[in-house]
C-alpha cells in the first residue's frame, strides 16, 4: 500500500477500506507518512468527505494509535460528556458531580481553552493545589473509590488526532465535519467511553455557525457511535450569546458551584438538568426522561451534587476552603460595569465578542501555551428577549491590567444590539439527535 | 499575508490575487513555507481549480522563482514547442532542424522520460559525445552561432516548478489542469520563449485521456499565452497507438534522422510537417498556413533539414559519424518479431501497453534517476485501421535480456486488437487551438 495511492483515491471522492484508513493513521503515527501527504489527504477529506463507515474507521484508528482506557475494572458502563465549544460554558463542573451523586460514576479528561472558547481544566485550576495532570493509575483510582474523577487528558490519549490536529491548524483543514466528528470520537474512546452525551453548539460563539452544520455534526457522530458500538446522544444547543452569567474561569467556577446550590441562571440550570439526565439515561440509572430529569434536580435540591464536587476536590488535592467559601478565589483589581446606553430589547448578545474580549483580558489563549489570568473576566446580565432601561448593567469587566480594561468596556460596547421591538427569546435546545424514547 | 489564509481560501474556491500567489510561490521557494501547507494548497487547487488570471499569475510567479533567459540580445522571437508526452513521440529531433534550416532559430531545452513517455534529451545521448548539460552561456552562443540548440533543462530554470512538481508526485496533485498547465508554461517562458507551439496529448498513451480533458488544457495554456503576452499555439493530437514505428531512444533517434531525409511512416511525417509550419507562422517566416506547410516540407526535400541537424550534432561535440551512419547506433543484442495470431482490422494498437514494455525493456525510467539502456525499443509496424494477415509482423522487440525479451513478447501480445470489421483511421490531429489564420 502506498499512501499516495489513497490521497489519490480520496481525491477522485472514493470510500477508502478499514485497512486503507489504519494505514495511513498508523503511518503518520510512526512518522512514516510525512506531514505533507497526511495534509493533501486532509485538504482532499475537507473537500470530498467521507462515508460514515470510513469516519468511524478513522476515529478507532485514532483511538487505537495510543493508549485505549479499559475502565471495564473499575466502573461499568463509563459515560462521559463533550461540549464542542463555547462561551460561558462552565457545564462539565456542575453535571459531572450531579451524575456522580446519582451513582453513576464519570471519569472525566477534560481540554484547555484555546481561542474565544474556553477550557474546563484551567477553570479548575482556580482552585490551589487541585491537580489536574493525575497518572492513569491515579485516573483510575480516584474514579473508583470516588465515582469522580476530573483531570487534564493525557498525552498517550489518541497520540495520532493530536498530531493531526496540530497538521490541520496550519493547512487549512479545520473545518470539516468528518475531521472534527473523528477529533472528538477518537478522544471520548481512547479514554474509555462507553457512552458518551455531546453538547453540539451551534452559534456565533461556536465553531458551527449554522444550525445545519451543527445538525450534520451531531448526526455523524451519533453514527460514529453505533457504527462503534458506544451509545451516543447530541445535544444541540445555541451559543449566540454566552450560558449562564460568569465568562472566565474562577468566575465560572463560582457560578457552577453556586449551581451546584441550586443557585443561578435559568438558562445554565436547565442545560446541566438536562445534560446530567441524558448521561443517567444512557448510564441505565433512569428510564425516562422526566425521571432523569427529576434525579438529576434532586441532586442539586439535596446538596448531594455541591457534597460530591467537595469529595472531588478533597480528592484531587485541592483547597476545599475555597469551594465553601468562593471569596476565597482570586479576584482582580479592577471592576467596571458597562451600563446600557438606551432602552429596548435585546436582539444580540454576541459571544464570540465577548469571548474574544475575555481572551484579550487575559481569561484565555490566543496561541496554545499562552499564559492565563484565572481571576479575569466579564459578567453578562443581559439575555436576548429581555427587555432593558437605559443605566440597567450589561456587562461587569472584572480585570488587572487598566488599558486591558478601557479596551474591553470599548469592545463590549459593540456586543449588545437592542430592538425597539420585542424579541423572542431562543430555546434552550434545538433539538436532540440520536435519543430515542 | 498568511499562508494558512491563503489555503483556505482556495479551499473556499475563491480565486487569489498576483501578490497572494506570488507570496506562496516565493514563499515556497525560499522554504519559508512548508511543504505540508503547500500539498494542502495544491490538493484545493486540484478539487476547485484555478481561474485562467490566477493561473497565469501562478505560471509567471514559477518562471520568475529562478533565472529568466532573455533571448533577446541573441536572436528574436524565439519560438520553442512543447509535447505533454506520449509514447513514440521523438518530433522534436525532426521538428527543431527543419525550422531551424529554414532560418528561424530554435533554442530548446528538453526533458528526460519518466514513466511510459520517453524524453528528447536520453534519445540525443545515443549520439556518442553529444552534450546535453550546456551552461546558459553556451547555450547561448550556440544559439547564436548555428540558429538552433537542444540540450537540458537548466536547474535554474523555474526551480519553484521542480519543487512543486515533485511535492505533487508523491501527494496525488498530478492531475490538475491549472497545475500542469502553469507547470509547462512557466518552463517555457522562463526558458525565453515569445511564442510556443504546444502539441497536446490525447488519449491511452498521454497523461490526458479524453479529448474533453486536452481541450481543457490547451485552452488554458493558450489562455495563460494571451494573458502574458505569448503567442501561443495548442495542436491537439491523438496518442491512442504510438508515433511512427519506432518506440526506444536509439531507434527513435533513427526513425527521426530518417525523416530529416524525408523518409519514414507518414503520421509522423504530417505531424513534423505541421509542427514546424506552425512554428514557421508564429515566428512571422510565413504568411499562411500552405506557404508554412510548403517551407517546412522543402526542408526534408532539399536535405537542408538534416544538414542543419549534422551542424547540431558538431555543435554539441556530438559523434557526428553516428548521424551520418545510423548503424552506428548502439544495438541490443536479441531481436525477435511478434507475429498477427489471425487476420482482421486494426482496432486498437495499444500505446500505454507498448510504453510501459519499452520501459520493462529498459528503455525508460520506472523512477526518477533510473539507468537506461539506449539500444533497447519496439518497432510497431502496425496502425489502427490496417487490414492484416495472419503471421503479418505486428512488433519487432529489441532486447538486451532474454528474460525481458520474453516477457515483452507476452505482454505486447495485448497491445492489438483486431475486429472483423473494417475499423476507420484516427485524424493525424483533433483540432488546433489558438491559431487564428
Amino acid at each position: 500500500m502506498r499512501a499516495v495511492d489513497l490521497i489519490i483515491k480520496k481525491k477522485d471522492n472514493l470510500a477508502l477500506t478499514k485497512e486503507e484508513v489504519r494505514f495511513l493513521v498508523e503511518g503518520y503515527t510512526n512518522n512514516r507518512i510525512p506531514d505533507y501527504q497526511m495534509s493533501a489527504f486532509a485538504m482532499a477529506v475537507v473537500l470530498n468527505g467521507m462515508t460514515d463507515h470510513e469516519i468511524t474507521e478513522l476515529t478507532l484508528a485514532m483511538a487505537d494509535s495510543g493508549e485505549v482506557l479499559d475502565l471495564a475494572d473499575v466502573v461499568y458502563p463509563v459515560v462521559d460528556k463533550h461540549s464542542t465549544g463555547g462561551v460561558g460554558d462552565k457545564t462539565t463542573l456542575t453535571v459531572a458531580p450531579m451524575v456522580a451523586a446519582c451513582g453513576l460514576p464519570v471519569g472525566k479528561m477534560s481540554g484547555r481553552g484555546l481561542g474565544f472558547s474556553g477550557g474546563t481544566i484551567d477553570k479548575l485550576e482556580s482552585i490551589p493545589g487541585y491537580r489536574t495532570d493525575l497518572t492513569t493509575e491515579e485516573f483510575k483510582r480516584t474514579l473508583k473509590e470516588h465515582g469522580i474523577v476530573l483531570t487534564g487528558q493525557s498525552a498517550d490519549l489518541a497520540p495520532a488526532d493530536g498530531k493531526l490536529y496540530a497538521l490541520r491548524d496550519v493547512t487549512g483543514t479545520v473545518q470539516s465535519i468528518p475531521l472534527i466528528a473523528s477529533s472528538v470520537m477518537s478522544k471520548k474512546i481512547a479514554a474509555g467511553a462507553n457512552a458518551i452525551v455531546l453538547d453540539v453548539k451551534v452559534g456565533k460563539g461556536a465553531f458551527m455557525k449554522t444550525l445545519d452544520d451543527a445538525k450534520a455534526l451531531a448526526e455523524v457522530m451519533v453514527s460514529i457511535g453505533r457504527l462503534s458500538g458506544r451509545k451516543v446522544v447530541a445535544i444541540l444547543s445555541p451559543m449566540d450569546e454566552p450560558l449562564g452569567v460568569a465568562v472566565g474561569n474562577a468566575m465560572e467556577l463560582a457560578e457552577a458551584v453556586e449551581m451546584l446550590h441550586n443557585r443561578g441562571p435559568e438558562d445554565y440550570r436547565y442545560h446541566c438538568v438536562h445534560l446530567a439526565a441524558y448521561m443517567l439515561l444512557l448510564g441505565g440509572m433512569a428510564k425516562s426522561e422526566p425521571e432523569a430529569v427529576a434525579m438529576a434536580e434532586r441532586s442539586l435540591i439535596d446538596g448531594s451534587a455541591f457534597e460530591k464536587f467537595r469529595e472531588l476536590v478533597i480528592a484531587q488535592h485541592g483547597d476545599v476552603s475555597v469551594v465553601e467559601h468562593l471569596d476565597k478565589l482570586p479576584t482582580a483589581k479592577y471592576v467596571e460595569t458597562l451600563l446600557a446606553d438606551e432602552s429596548g430589547y435585546v436582539e444580540s448578545v454576541d459571544a464570540r465578542i465577548i469571548g474574544e474580549t475575555a481572551v484579550d483580558l487575559g481569561a484565555g489563549r490566543a496561541q496554545k501555551g499562552d499564559k492565563i489570568d484565572l481571576a479575569v473576566g466579564i459578567n453578562v446580565f443581559v439575555k436576548i428577549g429581555d427587555q432593558v432601561q437605559i443605566r440597567q448593567p450589561f456587562f461587569e469587566v472584572h480585570a488587572n491590567d487598566r488599558v486591558k480594561l478601557h479596551a474591553a468596556m470599548e469592545r463590549l460596547k459593540e456586543a449588545v444590539k437592542l430592538s425597539k421591538y420585542p424579541v423572542k427569546k431562543p430555546p434552550y435546545f434545538h433539538g436532540v439527535i440520536g435519543f430515542e424514547g
